[in-house]
């Protein structure tokens, strides 16, 4: 049995390369959101051409990354989601709470000071963890006998 | 034809009321979660007694808070979401998409300058608007003839 | 038992008036869009403030207009739409098909030399009529005994 | 991770050839309606024998596409649907709308002039664009990393 | 609490008026087919004019009939279908597999002699007796205190 | 891409292995309910031990012969429902008003003359035909290009 | 608003009474299973008859006493479950559990001591307390302004 | 075509590994909690550290032990729940609800003498056995020929 893991949450570091190394021994299959942050940031211009503002260039390209988002979480069994302590990540909370309401099994990872802004969404996730270890090892006791 | 509007967001400030305020001549009834700020974050403690530390408090708290914004959002037929420029509002941002993921049509209201990090958010909503007086309007609308 | 009943379909003529009289007499609540032409082509600018094209202002308008639709759709026990020969009428074929969709029972009418385009929406259908009295007939049908 | 894509609209021309050239180093499958328009329109009296009229006839037919459509649109990950200047492409836009409805993200191509006509179903679509190249570039972002 | 209870079944004798009388002291609303055999067959030609042979005839009968019975189940809390010696009954048939499958709790009436063609029917129901006034029985033990 | 279709109806001739032949050449696979119709008779017993009576014994067996017929129909992507002259066939009803309301498309094949009773359930299936070859055909027809 | 309130689990005190008693202040409907004991183990005998021995006799309250808990649970925005030191219980941790399956909030009320056994249904709902005060001010804290 | 088959219940002797001999000439997979109870109970600490007393030890363990079972039950076509008369199984019980309420069938081991406190529970169960050895008898029935 093989496990497909969305795995949400920030793109500014190379946190997902971390979880594909350390789980590089179990049968799961990893997708998740474009990483690339300019691309990601100018994808609605580069394929809808450019738009009249900052604001309509935002639109255009949440259009196309949800619409990956969409395909790839509906494939997906799991959902983790990574929260740091920068930036915003609304759209963070908004693909984990997402997540719960597809009856997908959601892992929150963060830093134990986030908790306080996380306790809603924290208690609607199955397991609340705070590093991506800990993610793997409630991955991996999924498999074991 | 009465309609019931689960009002998201912050609780911080008085914005409720305001809303409340400017659609009283409307057919809606509108409910939301607990808004008195330190009523919410001691529920938990309150109901359930001293937790061992603060995350257990927090963890508690939310049990609570999301029995009750579970039975409320359940009851409604149109979420609005206002999002400021304080606090992190993952909360907010999880009721935002949890509505959606209920096909319970969502309004985002947000003063402009935050649209970059909402941008998949309000993207997932039906309509985005900058304030309060604009999300009456498109409430208004539902019921003109 | 009263049944609420959405009205979908053009807005350029008053059939749905024609409708509410000839089911004056019967337990039945009406719902539909926004039948004033222009304020429904206008209602995104006058909500949202002016556009930039009228590409954008139609996408402006559209998100207020299915706001309307969706919730007062999803408050519907049965759908009628309603074609003419006249424009696209491309929502309403949309309207009509997420309807079905949704399991409320659809009614289609349109006149006779319109089957052959509308064929595989009338085959969705639970039942297509010619004219507005037979839809009400179907309707008054519902509650015979 | 292969996707299955429903290929909906007009069968007047070869677009989806056109589609399925530009997209062949992808790891897409795609299906669609019978696009031989006459056997399409003939296929209830293939099946079903002579029918009285013209009408029975379209409602022959329209059962056997519709239970292609329904079956394959079932298989499919993603929906698009192609509008153009000629027909009145009610079976699109209801096709279309059935995708919204079922959770699948629909991707609509128009040429930019049909924009009005098309406003609020552009608007239930994930992503709208005017030509076939950009349908593609967004179903090749959901595989980029 | 009041409840609302489909009688589905076949339309030869007045067994829906028994069941009406036998039950005229508990909050009950009851809904059902057209009982009027002659007029449920005529319907489809009622209201949508001659057609050209018997089977064209039942089709436009049972879309105007499946009409009703879509819109009543719907708004049914439990169903009751009741089976006798005579006729085929496929529709009721039908109908009560339809209720269990919309997960609305079902009571099969029959006499104690057909069980055995009702086999895997009155298996997937709820609970089978034998007669209207045990089915009254079971009603009444949902509200009794 | 493959489908799976399950053979609804009676058991008491060997229509399904005429369905098998005449489709061998299209990507499809059968699955149905056991069709020794004493072995599907006894089976409550064979596993479940000897009942009281004959009503307990059909209960058993009908426990065992769901159980198959609610994993194999989830498994399918198309019903089809044969219907015969002879027996009451409540059981082949109820198989395929379960399909409609699971959305699996349903095929229902009966001869002419049983028009009548089995109109509602007709109505209710995407395809009504009178012959196996007629069925194979419109399943012929999801896969031509 | 008010809210409907299944009260599932033990029927062997009057913990029930104690419920309605102290929310007798709040906008609460409360709903539950037949409480009197012998009723509840006779009553389908009393309705079906005498049954061929004491599993057959369980099997026979137990459609009528499920067909009671599916009607009311269905009717209920709120399931509180509570479990005491007597007695399997195995029932009330099966509606517990369907209650969280058809996402009607849970509240577990039960003895500090009996957390072990119950973990993984503590863990499944919403909250679990220690007794009825706890369970009535977190149904008050919905209502609360 | 091949079942996977989610094995719920007590983890206390091993009699899962009888029900894979004893099928191990069928086309099933099977899947079910962590059988090592130490490590079950004990996994909470193991991925989150230690927690403040039993309680919490037990919250922590039920939060992974639950990541699991959704995961797999979400996987299965069918769940076998076995009980004992050995403790108070109200997880076996819980996680057989959730099976029915997803519906997915359910089979019920349970000694006869279990049969009064199981008795709600297996009138939900497609069907109810005593043994091992009948629970593989109707899984085998499925793929009979």
């Amino acid at each position: 049995m093989n496990l497909t893991v969305y795995l949400a949450g920030q793109i500014h570091d190379n946190w997902r390369s971390e979880v594909k190394e350390k789980a590089k021994n179990l049968p799961l299959h990893f997708v998740g959101p474009m990483e690339n942050h300019d691309r990601s940031d100018n994808i609605g211009e580069e394929i809808l051409g450019e738009q009249p503002n900052s604001i309509f260039k935002d639109d255009a390209a949440s259009k196309i990354n949800n619409l990956r988002t969409q395909v790839l979480m509906e494939k997906s069994d799991v959902v983790i989601a990574l929260f740091g302590d920068k930036y915003k990540q609304w759209n963070s909370a908004a693909d984990a709470a997402s997540a719960v309401a597809l009856n997908k099994p959601l892992i929150v990872v963060r830093p134990k000071e986030l908790h306080h802004p996380l306790k809603e969404l924290s208690e609607k996730a199955q397991v609340t963890v705070e590093n991506i270890d800990q993610a793997i090892q409630a991955l991996s006791y999924i498999f074991e006998e």
